[in-house]
């Protein structure tokens, strides 16, 4: 059974249909001058109206790329690059202490953003091209508005927050944040910051127009949405400075240089559209099956706690910490060499144990498995680092159904006893 | 009739029914710990095996992206970026004139190689970060080994040619370039120069191993080997240097973050190894029908003439200049204003002309149409220039017959008449 649709959705079978329709009879490169380029062009642009028309903004705005991970690395490294000259130009530079011509580009971003933010930003700062905020969540998960209000300053380029937290399902107030980041530009009639929404797991559930989430830049990604793999969107709203971080052939607009894949945008403009007309009964429904498995869990297994807060997350999330046993410790650190023994409430050894029972869910992310040595950072960052190595994250899909998550649930229980 | 297999090919009917089942079973995202991820990841394994058996090389010399601009760009980019120190560092820095701290590395490029390998080029150069030196092909369109040998100094770091022209199917002698490259460092004990082929164009009818080809870096692209869209590959030989340019959580061994495209990785395997098995065949038939179909339209076209060598050319292309008319003149500027009239032999005259009587054909490749209007640089790069505006790209493919391009003659005999 699958519980772990956080880290991947399947291809919704209408999607599939539609793709391999394209992928067919429309299969020539877009940009070629005959009648089958013509073609070709004419689905990637209707594609790219339909994604425009639910994220209701215009379709120059919208780039297709690889992945959430190509758009949110695209959308950083972009603006950094195309902020160059702005600040060495501009009256931020008199502000520099004398000897000091270098200002650099201030980004405030979540201590708890997807690695696909977090790590082009870690790399940024090692190459010392930027000054960076972190901000840190409650223990629901929540960013403060507030606390973002005190960081901008003049040389703020950038304000990154997820729209909802991929491991403990948080719905970030993106509108507050939206709204303190547009005050502060009129009042100094600064161009900066932009405003950074990766709204990847939020997609199926909320409205992520960019109209309401008040975004300049928006983040997208086809596996996360019963879409095609290998598809991402970047929303870049009409204005903003941005740089391309690979080139080539210059398609979509020079953003982002590569033969389009056609049948890959008419399949994530499906999923989009598939996703929007389903968003409410399959929220309500989601919400009310996260909701009576996390008081089944908590109630029934000593010791068990809820990650982030209930209000404000995603329908679809239940992320528990079970507690007791030796904390922080990794599996392989605690058990003593050549000892089968190991620490029992451990992420991972969770994760295998109900694998072998037939139940598929996760420890942190699918992101960084290979790094997992050190527990979630996620729960870490909500001031439960006793948590951060005995969680789990069970997330819900299209799929899931009561009878499955009482199955779910016996099992866990046998697993934790 | 599609005669521009060139710009892109179908993709292949085996490729896409292998694809669907990996796509409905093994949907996962194989970074995951459970049975679903782990089988998935088995398959992206496999995929990697595949390959390297064709390639001849390790399956950890490979790693998929999401085509061939983004596999170019990370070799280029990616080599660049990771030899900082190494320059900084290393003894060359003495041979600077003093208070002159800095060498340049410098870099050999064909100059008729892919907007894919030039851009990126271009923008290190804009930015000053590399010392180029371009090498011209002679009027075949090959490159001089010795010309590169000339070149070759100690800062050298990155030597690229492609493979096989994607506009006049020019084969360049890779293996001597190599065998001129490996000289150089072991008689001087270097690391330097990587050696980067692109061998998208010629995946279909050469042997593209690592070992024959000698190449440090090799790229290749699943659109045009009838495989799939937004996949594609690039080799790196284990000792090579190379960063990422793009961050997140760590997949492909670093070197490309972004959840794997597991249908699309055992596609283009597929693709790979069914290109290999009709490659030998499939060759032979198309130079056969390649030199028919040249020959007739050189008797049959007054003033046609091959651009680019017959020797030393893909099986499947044919690029041919009509010769009069104004030359370098773009249809637009020929034009009085207001005017119906063109110029007959203008490239985009002809494939619009052509295209409708039914024949799918290119002016110079599909991945600068947007900049066509100073004609080809590559049949510039010949020395003919007089034919960068005028010439055609007929490129074949499985599906092309002998009785197709007489009819295509037929049609481009009327519109040049």
């Amino acid at each position: 059974m699958f519980l772990d649709y956080a880290s991947i959705t399947p291809v919704d079978s209408k999607v599939e249909e539609e793709m391999r329709k394209v992928q067919k009879k429309f299969w020539a490169n877009p940009s070629s001058l005959h009648t089958e380029g013509e073609e070709a062009k004419t689905l990637l642009e209707e594609a790219r109206i339909n994604i425009a028309r639910v994220l209701r903004c215009r379709g120059s705005e919208l780039f297709f790329t690889s992945g959430g991970t190509e758009s949110l690395n695209i959308a950083i490294l972009g603006v950094l690059k195309s902020q160059g000259q702005f600040f060495q130009g501009s009256p931020l530079k008199t502000l520099a202490p004398k000897g000091d011509p270098l200002i650099l580009p201030h980004i405030i971003v979540g201590a708890i953003e997807h690695p696909a933010v977090l790590e082009p930003i870690k790399f940024l700062l090692k190459n010392k091209e930027v000054e960076v905020s972190f901000i840190y969540p409650d223990r629901s998960g929540r960013i403060n508005p507030e606390s973002i209000k005190k960081e901008i300053k003049e040389n703020t380029i950038l304000v990154i927050v997820q729209h909802a937290n991929n491991e403990i399902g948080t719905i970030e107030p993106i509108q507050k944040i939206s709204r303190i980041i547009k005050e502060f530009k009129q009042k100094n009639n600064f161009k900066y910051p932009y405003f950074l929404v990766d709204a990847s797991q939020s997609a199926l559930y909320e409205d992520v127009s960019l109209e309401r989430l008040g975004a300049d830049l928006l983040v997208l990604d086809g596996i996360k949405i019963y879409g095609p793999r290998g598809m991402g969107l970047l929303a870049v709203k009409h204005g903003v400075s941005i740089s391309p971080i690979v080139f080539g052939g210059g398609q979509e607009g020079g953003l982002r240089s590569g033969t389009e894949n056609v049948a890959g945008a008419v399949g994530l403009a499906k999923a989009l559209e598939i996703a929007m007309k389903m968003r409410e009964k399959e929220s309500l429904r989601l919400t009310r099956l996260r909701d009576y498995s996390i008081t089944k869990i908590i109630k029934e297994i000593p010791n068990a706690s809820l990650n982030g807060g209930l209000e404000n997350r995603l329908p679809n999330n239940i992320n528990v910490c079970f507690g007791s046993g030796p904390r922080g410790l990794p599996l392989k650190d605690f058990a003593p060499k050549g000892s089968p023994q190991s620490n029992p409430l451990d992420s991972e050894f969770l994760v295998i144990k109900l694998d072998t029972l037939g139940f598929a869910v996760s420890a942190a992310s699918a992101c960084h498995t290979l790094s997992l040595e050190n527990g979630s950072y996620v729960i870490e960052s909500l001031g439960r680092s006793e948590c951060a190595s005995s969680s789990l994250r069970i997330t819900l899909g299209r799929d899931s159904k009561k009878s499955d998550l009482d199955k779910f649930i016996s099992a866990l229980k046998k697993v934790i006893k």
